[in-house]
């Protein structure tokens, strides 16, 4: 069976993730699509607006044939790491392609792109320290150091999100020495950040969210923008659960968290920098709502989506210690669903599946899975308290989705 | 001037509790009655009902001149502590008088006691070592070995919790060579721990909460167990903060806690035994209240109060090291109001109270007073958000509260 790999957020999946997807099964011809999902947490660290499972069953819904999960340890990380633990899950999976977005879609900038920097690595290293001395991001930095080695070579543009990601799926591939072939797709209409809701069908994620949570839109509204699978399921999620999860939702215990902590307790937790925990902490005590800290905090150096990780970093009490020893390489794949093609693969491929595949908690070390048990346990705290305690239990008692064989 | 002390929790102040005040200052001929109030938890290890502001506006409005606030680290803790804690204060306020209520009512008795313990410690000690291993809990094991001892001589019940506290006020005044005279006074009618609204104008403070949660009683119906002071506090109380507080308005953040905290970091914290984190850990992950992980969690040995103090300890996220360090003795008294009197008591006594007197919080080390402004930051999460925000903000920049001259 031939299979191809996607990383994939899908908070929600939309009408652009099922354009990525029907470009990969055309491209690839595969048989099998496997898509490394985020748990509950998110690379820009915020938490789903539904829950893990949740998702799992729109992308299965939407022809996604294995959904596994991204540890929390790489999937609330910079590109670099995030990438890492992807390409790590996929070519433990014996995966033949990994086929990602960008805003490029030119898989030939991004050899180049690797090849340039494979030759300029130290100087750029050297760029982008300086420029982070000087107070910049490291996204920024990243940008401007970029542009400071001034080449003549056709490579991709670094300061677009997604191009970023793709670069770091390459370079881990060629570091792990995978065997997985890239390609890229360029993406469709809607940039990863737009904030509007457009009239076109395919809207960002962050669109969507926002509209939700702004009230401009019922699900109704943005019905145009997600496929039908999705939008039942967000129907369904509504009735079940009666809230989507934002940041706010947890507001309070983050800011409980900070007040009553001690510095050097939240010097441990990673992300965290000296100096950071009192402003934090100060800021806290005086913000009335998540924005609201935010806003207080946010400098030139420390960008909203690096304070957000540290603020999921905090809330889930993840610290420095562990989360570098759970980074450092993949360790599990925690199976979140399966199609019976994607059983099919499994089945197939067993031999040749080079980490222990996961499908009940109880099967895999505590102390190795914990980060992502803690993860999902803190996630539960957004919801109305029983519903909370559903997902609770749910991460202990829920064994991967299986979606029936087609009857036509 | 002529000052008498008491130790109290008011928690509402009730006709007991005026009775108390006014048995006090008729015995002793008293110019100033000092009150030493424990702060947001109390010594069952149990939130307030009203914040402690509320509380010592009850307190003024009843009659007491001086009142302050006894700090975290002695408040929540078993009698002896309690007791050493509240005597510092008083004695370091040049108090001439401690008049206890007691089941007792009798002085003598208590020093007949004092005397007979001194000569029986070690017997005594080592009885209470023997039941404590048997897995008796401590008051019990206390209670047991007293009567193990089997004097003829006329002795306290030591079982009744009142007779102990007093005990130990007698204890610490001989311990710390206090020139402080002892009195008791018998307790009226309630038990401490009757839970059943009483007919006649005394009920417990443990009954009145009971009846105001169960929803047995509204305020108007606990009116004839409460001054009007009080009543008066409440029905302003509730209008401006929506709710009284009681330990399932914690539920969520304690569970929170122990769902994140690592088992190590729960072995630091003051009065957590080894072992005991894990059965925390499992039954919070289970119960979806504080009364269903209460009832998993005691056991014969761990008494309903001592759990509520580890639950407590692991709300506020106070440790053993810190908690040891700050009850080795009183470090400074903190005004939480005063009448006229009591301002003249301070002015006339200034050279004489051996302790720092705050009534800001700048104007106290940081570092000291830490368990008590963490303590009363973690108690505003009781509240509805934005009124939790506002007791924040009451803890830096409320002064002590003055009552006004009567004018007649």
């Amino acid at each position: 069976m031939i299979s191809s790999g996607i990383v994939v957020e899908y908070n929600p999946f939309h009408n652009g993730h099922a354009h990525h997807l029907f470009e990969t099964k055309k491209r690839t011809n595969a048989d099998c699509i496997i898509a490394v999902m985020c748990g509950n947490f998110l690379q820009r660290g915020e938490p789903a607006l539904v829950s893990k499972y949740s998702r799992a069953k729109m992308a299965l819904e939407a022809g996604v044939d294995l959904i596994v999960e991204l540890p929390y340890a790489f999937a609330t990380q910079k590109a670099e790491v995030f990438a890492t633990g992807a390409v790590q899950i996929l070519s433990a999976l014996d995966c033949n392609y990994l086929c990602f977005g960008s805003e490029s879609g030119n898989i030939e900038l991004f050899n180049s792109t690797l090849q340039f920097m494979k030759e300029h690595q130290s100087d750029f290293d050297f760029f982008v320290q300086q420029f982070m001395k000087q107070g910049y991001s490291y996204p920024k930095a990243t940008a401007l150091a970029f542009h400071e080695l001034q080449t003549n070579e056709a490579i991709v543009d670094l300061a677009q999100p997604n191009n970023i990601l793709g670069y770091h799926y390459m370079k881990a591939i060629h570091d792990c020495q995978s065997k997985m072939i890239a390609l890229t797709i360029e993406r469709k209409n809607a940039g990863y950040h737009d904030q509007m809701l457009s009239n076109t069908s395919i809207s960002s994620a962050t669109s969507i969210r926002k509209s939700l949570f702004d009230k401009q839109a019922t699900l109704e509204e943005i019905r145009s923008s997600i496929p039908i699978t999705t939008y039942l399921e967000l129907v369904a999620f509504q009735n079940d659960y009666e809230t989507f999860i934002r940041w706010e939702n947890y507001w309070q215990y983050l800011k409980y968290r900070l007040l009553q902590s001690e510095p050097a307790e939240l010097r441990e937790i990673y992300e965290m920098e000296e100096g950071l925990e009192y402003r934090m902490q100060s800021n806290a005590r005086q913000a009335s709502s998540f924005q609201e800290f935010m806003e207080k905090t946010k400098t030139k150096r420390y960008t909203w989506t690096r304070l957000q990780r540290v603020c999921t970093h905090i809330l889930t009490n993840s610290k420095k210690a562990e989360m570098k020893k759970r980074s450092k390489g993949a360790e599990y794949i925690r199976l979140l669903g399966l199609s019976q093609k994607g059983r099919k693969y499994l089945k197939e491929k067993k031999e040749l599946i080079s980490l222990p595949v996961v499908s009940k908690l109880s099967a895999v070390n505590e102390e190795t899975i914990r980060l992502d048990v803690k993860a999902s346990h803190v996630y539960s705290f957004g919801y109305p308290a029983p519903i909370g305690q559903k997902l609770i239990e749910q991460e202990y008692s829920q064994p991967p989705i299986i979606k029936p064989e087609a009857t036509v």
